[in-house]
């Protein structure tokens, strides 16, 4: 695909995004933020692929933002993507653009996710992670902020008093603590991790409806927006509506009763019901 | 009260609504749908009750949609009720009904609660379980999505990853998975569920004030809504200067300061105080 | 500093405000309200001080409202702030002050916190309880309303089904059962817990910048608010344009790559960039 930072492919209907700077510890560069926009927007164009594998080459995740240019990393970057007349922070475009992807996305975090290299993980679905991983929201440590819009995503999904514990005090903290705090779902010995993901991913990929499930991960960060309920029932009442008469419905529920496993005609590509919310309605154009 | 597909009935100063066709696992159907909403308002209407219990006959909670029209089932349904056009989403009348309850409703979930039997009880205070209850947002498995605002009512319950977990894989689970999860707050033996369900009821009827349970209950709701905590604060400040010397609050004071249980004069239906939040203000009228 | 009903002192860069009424077990009144705001002004406006410190003298931490006033203790209290043409609830003017705060701040809960006791310390960053203490949102039993914007806080901290069912059955639980509801991060035997808050305070006060962390704290409450990530994003990217090239990024950058303590020069009263949100903006004025 010409990706240099990052790998890309597709095997059995499920695409691995790998990041590829092992002797960086997979740092996160410009070069490699936008590989994966790119990689996404390769996935959802994508019917054969049903659900996205995230993870990292040798034995970090993501270290964060590279610091090789010192002191001076965070100073003044200048590139055309801007918002309100300041340049767009490069983690931000890969977390909304990884929330508005309609294929789920699963991250097998295979050690040291810290910076941008956790934050970016907090729009996929699922995060899965080795017993050798570690996180760490460590902005506060190097004079910048939580960054890549992880203050809107973080406290959705571990509450707020663990959020602020987190990003106030900085520190790098075990995969343990991140189960027990549920940043993630799961922790694996290390060679179990990619079979737990990739069985997920199965799972997912063997038993639902492609055009349902890039619906509902709509939905869901729709209604999670929302300001009240009323909004996600108009919601629901309108696909509900355009989907209870369509192909997959009728073979999701036939096959139920048959028992047998369904095999979904519509495809993401072409029968997306026009209900599915846009969320989120990109005002920067991406 | 001329109910056929459920069952409605109030034992000392607690209502309970069983969900009654056994022999389809409690399938939801158009009609149970009106009859739940139509206890739901005897409930609110009734002073004598101050807790409503729900639960299944038989061996499960609720089967989700009745399937009986085989595939065609979500096909083309026309209805009196519309929103924005299409007909509303009937699982989603339910479960914003029960949103708009002034009795704290505890689910005691004795079986499998799957689709629609599931989300309907996103909306109720407590979820107790069987050890033998299952779950499953199956939607995307039969090529529809998540109903009955549970793209709302769900991550605000779980998180957004546990929700889109589910959601995406359509999986069904077991009662520990959604204690883990904390989709439900207790598992319990079989034997054990209804009288944990009726004691948890009991508690409430006993010590509590009913007018502010029922404004407690909104605004809770209202301040899950709110976009800052200063709609909480307007909405607080009012309630307490309203309630500050109204009677319950001079006996539940008194009560205390006496170390006696309290015997509140006021009643939901005529002493509810104005500031108590009207949400959620149904748009379509119900 | 004059203070008749707290203690406030700075040791060590970290300050500790102490409930101090330990005959009437620290019970909340107007003149305790007031200087619990002036504490937090003078923490605040002190570069001194890196992390506050919250706890109880005696045996409790917070027993709730003074009920001296016996029955009519919630009647007709005037003064002069308001909303909406009522008095402001007092509870409520204390947490949405720390909610403010540009200090990161940790309860030490020594013993019950019941009421406006524990609603005070949802705004809280992380709350860490003795094996003693106990809790209670008790304010159905009194004929009152949850108050001090906890409708707004708790679901955020505790998720909706949790918060409900503390607040309608309005019991006193223990510390375990608010650390399984995740209220509290953490339960220690008595005699560790002052030692346990001292650490996490010094852990921010040795390793982060002070303008991080302010810039960080109002983030993450504007981000709870928001309602979509992209206004998140809009705040990151301002403030990463604006600390990008700061002296504290620059050090913090730098320290991590000597692999050493950082000495962070910014100070909050001047070096607050203008990018940080004023959430939440007080439309009372306060």
């Amino acid at each position: 695909m010409g990706f240099s930072e990052i790998e890309y492919g597709v095997t059995d209907r499920i695409a691995t995004v790998t990041l590829k700077r092992p002797d960086r510890l997979n740092a996160f560069t410009f070069t490699m933020r936008g590989e994966l926009i790119e990689a996404f927007d390769l996935a959802d164009a994508d019917d054969d692929v049903r659900a996205v594998v995230v993870t990292g080459a040798g034995r970090a995740f993501c270290a964060g933002a590279d610091l090789g240019g010192g002191g001076g990393t965070f100073k003044g970057r200048a590139w055309g993507e801007t918002v309100d007349g300041v340049p767009r922070d490069g983690g931000g475009t890969v977390a909304l653009r990884i929330a508005r992807s309609l294929k789920p996305v699963i991250a097998a975090i295979n050690g040291p996710a810290v910076g941008v290299g956790v934050t970016m993980t907090l729009p996929m679905d699922v995060r899965l992670a080795s017993e050798t991983a570690r996180f760490g929201f460590v902005f506060a440590r190097r004079g910048i902020v939580t960054e890549a819009a992880s203050s809107w995503f973080l406290p959705r999904i571990v509450g707020i008093s663990k959020a602020m514990e987190w990003a106030v005090t900085g520190r790098v903290f075990s995969a343990a603590e991140a189960l027990e705090g549920r940043l993630v779902s799961r922790v694996c010995p290390a060679d179990e991790l990619l079979p737990a993901a990739y069985e997920l991913a199965r799972e997912i990929a063997d038993n639902t409806s492609a055009v349902s499930v890039a619906a509902i991960r709509r939905l869901m960060w729709s209604g999670l927006s929302a300001s009240s309920p009323w909004e996600a029932h108009a919601a629901d009442s309108r696909l509900m509506a355009e989907l209870g008469g369509a192909p997959d419905t009728v073979e999701g529920v036939t096959a139920f009763l048959e028992k047998r496993r369904p095999d979904f005609p519509m495809r993401v590509s072409s029968d997306l019901p026009p209900g599915v919310p846009s969320w989120p309605d990109d005002p920067y154009g991406v």
